[in-house]
């Protein structure tokens, strides 16, 4: 979301809400001190990340691509590419969240939306 | 997906399988023909498909926000938008489904990936 919702954190949503983690710690693009499992998306192109994916799917069998704001079409190519594509078969997309998170502070204050896409081995 | 991928029919993916529907006749954006809890998201403000989705929610209780390549973070802004503010905690994101469809033919034809979300009234 792009306008001012100041009432969002009263109205929890148990089915959007987060239980894997965003903070603001993780959520900052940088590789270092993220769990290993986690493929965050910025503006590098898809397939740069889908091979991160790759490369962490086979070392986990379990990752989270995630993404906020206007990269979140990128999270959802991300996660096509390797399960429909790259994968051979092998991996399907288990669980998808969506939610809203608050960036900056006072009259700097805005929404944004987010995604995660849980994709993981088949059983 | 915007690369070629020609055998992706070859791989349903039963969680991203698409179960309610996007044949290219409901896909195109206009109005005319489409089912009535159905959201086709394009170039608007997010706000105005909005306040579309909530007369919707009203009149069925269920409605689909659908929307594909770089407008799907604008599906997601709409969805959290109605579901965390102007729903008034009646409404919860029921579910989410990712698809890639494939556009145009021949040399033309690329891979647009698709997003659906279903939100609806909490039980």
């Amino acid at each position: 979301m792009s306008e001012s919702q100041p009432n969002i954190e009263s109205k929890p949503n148990p089915i959007t809400s987060n239980s894997i983690g965003t903070s603001e710690s993780t959520m900052n693009g940088k590789s270092g001190g993220t769990p290993l499992n986690h493929v965050y998306i910025g503006k590098k192109p898809v397939m740069s990340y889908a091979m991160s994916a790759l490369i962490q799917l086979a070392q986990t069998g379990e990752i989270v691509i995630k993404a906020r704001g206007l990269v979140i079409s990128r999270a959802v190519d991300v996660a096509e590419v390797v399960v429909q594509r790259l994968g051979g078969g092998s991996y399907e997309t288990k669980d998808i969240k969506i939610d809203t998170e608050r960036l900056g502070e006072g009259s700097e204050a805005r929404n944004v939306s987010t995604i995660e896409i849980v994709v993981g081995k088949k059983p």
